[in-house]
């Protein structure tokens, strides 16, 4: 829905801007184009975002040395052409029972590359390869994986504003009850906090309590949280475009020796990744510097995902701090630092904040406490 | 979510015997096997529908010969093995930082052909096509594209009820004023009625009045409705899994005679359309049915959309109405009917009812009135 777009943030010359920067950017990786579908992509660079992505095929065609065409259904032209982004680009349109892949196909070098938006359709593509055989295709983040990574100053205060909403949410859910509510309870609290503090999409809100809290994926369920529960908040979404993450690990009452242990050694762990953070440094340092700490508090088994992702028109994107990603961090750079320890049907502990990198370091966008919270 | 899936009313039973079905299709098609990605293909073989699509790979693979296998990532394991179909399956879980295709790839036939679901992400088959250069794809849409089409009894009972709750909200939505009010404050009673209803998931609620109407794809504005205006409402989502979807045009006030002859003419077109429905029978002979009476009323070239699209698991789907599918009719598929006429400028009129195939006919799912009806 357009609801969630930035579209009022940004001009057609910043949509211009962005759609020239990435065409610069394919050609100098020698690439011949670039292919975007429906989502976060065609949203970035244009803000256009149709209803949903479909079998009809909608597609913008960026390449060096022609101007930008948005290949377009019929019935959905009208709607496109709204798009704030629109004057900066040339609308094709196709109608039902037309062949949408031969008018795409015109635009396109017959045996270029091309870069495709991750999450085009492969009926799309396969479509593609079929009318160009001599055409071949690199996934967008394989390709150009730092495209939408780096953040412009607007950009910056939208996430700084959507991490603040969701602080925001969180210092009011901390007052709640959570004893002998259930999760799913909580979670309908959290969805309605975030819509208060100005989220127009609400992407997740886990929680994930007392056994539920050690499976990092677990959403929300029907458990009745009990007194003694550890539990795992980790919510967020889009506000004005821009997207929001951030965890907690909260506990109804006294925490174990054990408990806080943990808890301690994940907070220390998000420290250490949130200062390992600088320009020039790889994500994979990040990833490192966080683990280390749990590993060398033995607990290192049970920290079973990567430390972190980026954010930006979504809740997860390119980079990501993991073992083997070598990119090195640039000031504007988005992204999650969250580790977490997860005890096999008992506890789990996560701690997140979204931090930026700054011209000598790190700053974050979420700053609600990281010490453990009792609540009720 | 999975609050929108049909979990509840079917088994593993049910869907071991819908894999098998696949399968055995597949290999009839001349396929080695089929992938199946997250989405409506995954949900109607597995029930299970992850919290959201993304870049770490979750595939079924199905192939003749061998047991269906999951392919999940391990952070999402839990929840995949809560699926109801999960006992019907494989799940084969890889980890952050390993590679979730070498695994996909070790259950493929390496020159084989396979159908790969349409919405499965570019980013996933070119990491696949690389895996395995001797391989070659095709969307399930073009392989298999009946795979989902012809319902059986349980699945019919569910869309019946999804129409019936949206028929409900229609009869409703009547009632409300619609003069001096803006289309999004109609279309959030509407949303708020099927939630009502027992829809767990709203898919659109397009309120289109007046000039808007004559957009087929205008979903809603902040356009404060008029006295005369006619007004297109086009509503649908998901209940229990399975999908609703209709359409009337109701006007304020008293119409003129042309908006009583151009919604006559497209009454008349739905009843010719609903008419032609019957074993055998083409799907494009539905659409020519419907066509042919609004040519014959001089408003042909007003009917700018294809007449039909199927309905199950989601709202748009396989079989498509439209002139070129010869695909013949089969008893229990069900697709919309839904003519329309759009006078640029001016106004709008369709009306939609889904039919499902029966033994010897059709039988519609929806049925409000529909006459014109007169709102306030």
């Amino acid at each position: 829905m357009t609801g969630s777009t930035p579209a009022a943030h940004f001009t057609a010359d910043d949509y211009r801007a962005r759609m020239e920067r990435a065409t610069r950017a394919a050609a100098d990786a020698g690439l011949s184009g670039l292919l975007v579908a429906p989502g976060p992509d065609l949203v970035w660079l244009t803000g256009y975002a149709p209803t949903a992505a479909t079998e009809r095929l909608t597609l913008l065609v960026l390449a060096p040395g022609q101007d930008p065409v948005l290949v377009v259904p019929t019935l959905e032209a009208p709607d496109a052409e709204k798009a704030v982004g629109a004057p900066a680009l040339t609308l094709r349109d196709w109608t039902d029972g037309k062949d949408p892949y031969a008018a795409t196909a015109a635009l396109l070098a017959d045996s270029g590359r091309f870069g495709i938006s991750d999450n085009a359709w492969a009926m799309h593509l396969l479509a593609l390869q079929r009318a160009l055989p001599g055409t071949s295709y690199a996934s967008l983040t394989e390709a150009l994986p730092m495209l939408r990574a780096v953040k412009d100053a607007a950009e910056l205060e939208l996430l700084a504003a959507a991490g603040a909403a969701a602080d925001a949410a969180f210092e009011e859910i901390r007052t709640v009850r959570f004893g002998g509510r259930r999760e799913s309870e909580v979670a309908a609290d959290l969805a309605g906090l975030l819509r208060r503090f100005g989220h127009s999409q609400v992407d997740f809100t886990i929680v994930a309590s007392g056994p539920n809290g050690a499976n990092p994926h677990h959403e929300v369920g029907d458990r009745v949280i009990e007194d003694g529960d550890m539990i795992v908040l980790d919510f967020g979404g889009l506000k004005d475009g821009y997207g929001s993450d951030t965890s907690r690990t909260v506990h109804v009452g006294e925490p174990t020796d054990e408990e806080r242990r943990v808890h301690d050694l994940v907070r220390e762990a998000q420290e250490a990744g949130f200062r390992a953070v600088r320009p020039g440094v790889a994500c994979q340092e990040v990833d490192r510097a966080a683990r280390a700490v749990i590993a060398d508090g033995g607990y290192g088994e049970y920290f079973i995902h990567r430390t972190g992702h980026g954010i930006g028109v979504t809740t997860h994107e390119p980079p990501y701090m993991i073992e083997g990603e070598e990119q090195p961090l640039v000031p504007g750079m988005c992204f999650s630092v969250e580790p977490g320890a997860y005890l096999p049907g008992r506890f789990g502990v996560r701690i997140e904040d979204i931090v930026t990198v700054t011209e000598d370091g790190g700053r974050r966008l979420n700053d609600t406490t990281r010490e453990m919270v009792t609540v009720e």
